[in-house]
C-alpha cells in the first residue's frame, strides 16, 4: 500500500563523476538487486549524517570515522541485513566488506563507506556480499540510478528518488538523490539511507553545512512509527564535474534551495511508502514561541495512535487532536488561545470545537489522501512542519505477520 | 478481549461511611448504566489527582477548585461524555450538575465534585443527567461498589476493583477502590476515573500524599498508547468510620504499602483490559543512573509500535527492543555495558545478541500472556517498572471502526 499517485521522477538526471552498479547476492531473496556501489571521482567532496540512535549499527561507526579522516570514493550498501546489534564480530564483518571493495578498486579502505539495511541481530554473510562486488563494479555507470533505486530497497514498495537542474551563473548544476524507507522511521539525522550527489564543486565544510540543514528541513521532519533506526544514513557527494564552483553566499543560497527541495520529496516519497499508509498528513504548528515546541506539539500528534487510527478511519475525531496537543508538554500553553484546523477548515478555538464547524466540513478533508492539520498556538513566530502517516490494520500486519 | 483471567475480586468490602448509587441517563446507550452518585460522610477527609493535559476537561478544572477550598461530600460521575474541548459552555454544564446534586443532598455546590468520561468535544447532556440524579440518591449504600464498578465503564470490557483489609494495631482497617480505562491511556498524574475509600482516619495532608506517592508507583507506570487522557482523576477518601486512626510514621508506612498495592492492582487491571491488548508486558529498567533516564528508557520500549507488534506476534524480535533503548535519549548509553533479558532468557550482550540465546528460549517466552522484558543499564541504582500491552489489529478496529 502506498498513497497518492507514484512520485519518482521519469527522468533520474545523471551526474557527472558519480557512477552506480548493482549486483545480486541472494542475501534475503534469491535473484533480488541487493548490493549497490557507487563510485565518486577523486576530486570530490563528500558530507554524511547518521542515526543518532545510540546503538548504532556497525556500518554507521565505520562511516563516521571515515569520513573524518579521507574524502570517501566508494559506498557499498546491502539490504537484507542490516549489520546492527552485533557487536565486535559486525565492525569486523563490515571492515572485511569494505576492505574487499578497496582491493578491488585500489583505493584505502578508508576511502569506502559501508551501508546496510534490513533486519536486526544477524550476522552479516560476508561471502555472499564479497562474491558479488566484482558484478557490482563492471556494472558501474552514470545513467544507473533507477537500478539504484531499487537495489536499496527493503519493505519499500516504490522506487524513491528525486532529480533536479538548476542554472547557478548561467551554467547548468544537476542534483540527484534516493533514499529508501517505509517503517522504524523517524529519523534523527538522517533517514535509513539516502545518497545525493551534485556535479556543482562545493567545499566540504560548506557541503556538510548544507546536507545537515537540508537534513533538519527534511528527513527529520518525518515519522511513519517514532522509531528511530539504528542505521540512518544520509551522504551527500559533489563531484565539481560541472566546473560550477558554489562558494558565495547568493550562490549557496540558491544551492541550499534545491538541496532542501530535493530532499524534501525523498523524505515525503518515504511518508508516502509508509508502512501500511493510506493517508499523507503535513502537521502544520505556526506561531510557536521556540522551534522545540513546535516540534513537541507535531511529533505529539503525528505519534498519538489516536489521532493515527481516526486518520485510517477518516474520521474528524479533532478530540484526539486536541488531547494530543494537550499533553505535548507546552509550558503554560492557554489553551483558549489556540486554533486548529483540517486544511482551511477551523476546528477548534475558544478551548472548544469552533461555532463555524460542521462535521460534513470536516469529514470532506479527512476523505482526502493528502490532509493538512494545521495548529495555530499564538505564542510567538516560529512555525515548524512535520509529515506522518495514518495507523492502518495494514501496519499492524506488515510488523506483527514477518520479521522485518 | 483482555489479557488473562478476570482479576475483580469475588468481595469488595464496603467501607463504612462511603455510599454508591447508580442510574441509567441513556446518555449513550438506553438502559445502560451510566451515572454513578458517590456519597462521603461528614468528618471524612478527601484527596484528589488529576491529569497534566493542557486540555484538561471541564469537570477536571472544577475538580481542582473545589478540593482546594471544600472537604468533598458527593462525587458524580457520568460516562459517554467527556464534557472536554467543550470551552465555556463544558464549565456551566459541570456547574449545573454539582448544583443539582447539592440542592438534593443539602450541601454546598462546592462539596460536590463532577468526573466524566466518554467522547471528546460534544455538549454534556445535562438534562438527561439531571432526570436521573434522584434515582442515584435513592440508591446509595454502602454495599453497592460492584454496580458503581459497571457504571463507570467506556470501553473497557471488564470491572476493575480492589478490595483489602489489613490490621493496623489490632484493629481492622478496609481500602476498596474501583477505576475504568482502556484506551487514551498513559495517566500523567492519575488515570481516567480511579475511586479509591478508606475507612481509617487520615488527615488531609498526610492522605494526599499517600495517593500522590501511590499514584506514581500505579498509575503514573502504565501506558496503553501513550495518549494522555484529558479526564484524568483519581480520588481517595478516608472516612474515619473505622476509628482508627493513622498518623504515625510506622502506621502510614504500613498502610502506604497496601494503598499502594490496591492501586497497582486497579492500574493492572486497566492495562490487562487495554484497548485490544493480548499481552500483559512488564518492562524493568535496573542500575540506571536517574529515575528519568530509567523511565524515558521503559517507556520509549513501552510506546514504540515495532516493539508492540512483534509483542502481539509472539516474535522474538529482540533488535526493536535494542533500537528502541538506543532512542530512549539517554546521554552517553555504553551499549557494551547493558544487558536486555525476556524474563530470566538473556537476549542481549555486549552490543549484540547473548551467546547463550536461541530463538527457541525466546520463542517460548514470547508465547506467553504475561512477558517481563528486563532491561539492565548498569549505570547506577535506580530501578524503575511500567506496566504495557500489545498493539493489535483489534486497537486499530476499535479505535478506527467508531468515534470513542
Amino acid at each position: 500500500m502506498a498513497v497518492g499517485s507514484d512520485t519518482f521522477p521519469a527522468t533520474m538526471h545523471p551526474v557527472a563523476g558519480f557512477r552506480l552498479g548493482v549486483a545480486s547476492a541472494g542475501i534475503k531473496k534469491p535473484g533480488r538487486r541487493d548490493v549497490v556501489l557507487m563510485e565518486i571521482a577523486p576530486g570530490s567532496t563528500v558530507a554524511g549524517v547518521f542515526t543518532l540512535n545510540a546503538f548504532c549499527a556497525a556500518p554507521v561507526q565505520v562511516c563516521k570515522r571515515h569520513l573524518q579522516t579521507h574524502i570517501s570514493r566508494y559506498l557499498l550498501t546491502n539490504t537484507g541485513n542490516a549489520n546492527a546489534g552485533t557487536g565486535a564480530q559486525g565492525l569486523d564483518d563490515a571492515q572485511r566488506c569494505i576492505s574487499a571493495v578497496a582491493q578491488l578498486c585500489d583505493v584505502a579502505a578508508e576511502e569506502v563507506l559501508p551501508f546496510s539495511t534490513g533486519v536486526i541481530g544477524e550476522p552479516l554473510p560476508v561471502d555472499k556480499i564479497l562474491a558479488v562486488l566484482g558484478d557490482a563494479k563492471a556494472d558501474l555507470k552514470e545513467d544507473n540510478w533507477t537500478l539504484a533505486a531499487e537495489g536499496i530497497l527493503t519493505t519499500d514498495t516504490r522506487l524513491k528518488g528525486s532529480s533536479v537542474q538548476l542554472e547557478i551563473n548561467g551554467q547548468t548544476v544537476t542534483l540527484t538523490g534516493i533514499s529508501k524507507g517505509s517503517g522504524m522511521i523517524q529519523p534523527n539525522m538522517a533517514t535509513m539511507l539516502g545518497y545525493v550527489a551534485t556535479d556543482a564543486k562545493i567545499a566540504q565544510p560548506a557541503l556538510q553545512t548544507l546536507l545537515s540543514s537540508a537534513t533538519q528541513r527534511s528527513f527529520n521532519r518525518i515519522t511513519v512509527d517514532s522509531d528511530t533506526s539504528t542505521n540512518d544514513s544520509c551522504i551527500l557527494a559533489a563531484t565539481g564535474a560541472s566546473g560550477v564552483e558554489i562558494s558565495s553566499e547568493a550562490d549557496l543560497a540558491q544551492f541550499s534551495a534545491a538541496l532542501d527541495q530535493l530532499m524534501i520529496e525523498l523524505a515525503h516519497a518515504i511518508i508516502r511508502d509508509g508502512e501500511g499508509a493510506t493517508k499523507f498528513v503535513a502537521i502544520e504548528v505556526e506561531k510557536a514561541a521556540a522551534q522545540q515546541e513546535a516540534l513537541d506539539v507535531a511529533f505529539t500528534v503525528a505519534h498519538s495512535p489516536l489521532v493515527k487510527t481516526a486518520l485510517f478511519a477518516s474520521d474528524a475525531n479533532w478530540g484526539r487532536i486536541l488531547a494530543a496537543v494537550g499533553r505535548a508538554g507546552v509550558d503554560q500553553l492557554d489553551i483558549d488561545a489556540l486554533q486548529i484546523y483540517l486544511d482551511d477548515v477551523c476546528i477548534v478555538e475558544n478551548g472548544g470545537r469552533a461555532l463555524s464547524y460542521t462535521e460534513e466540513a470536516g469529514a470532506a478533508v479527512m476523505a482526502q489522501q493528502d490532509i493538512r492539520i494545521r495548529i495555530v498556538l499564538n505564542r510567538g513566530d516560529v512555525n515548524e512542519i512535520v509529515w506522518t502517516t495514518d495507523l492502518s490494520h495494514d501496519y499492524v500486519t506488515i510488523n506483527a505477520d514477518y520479521r522485518s
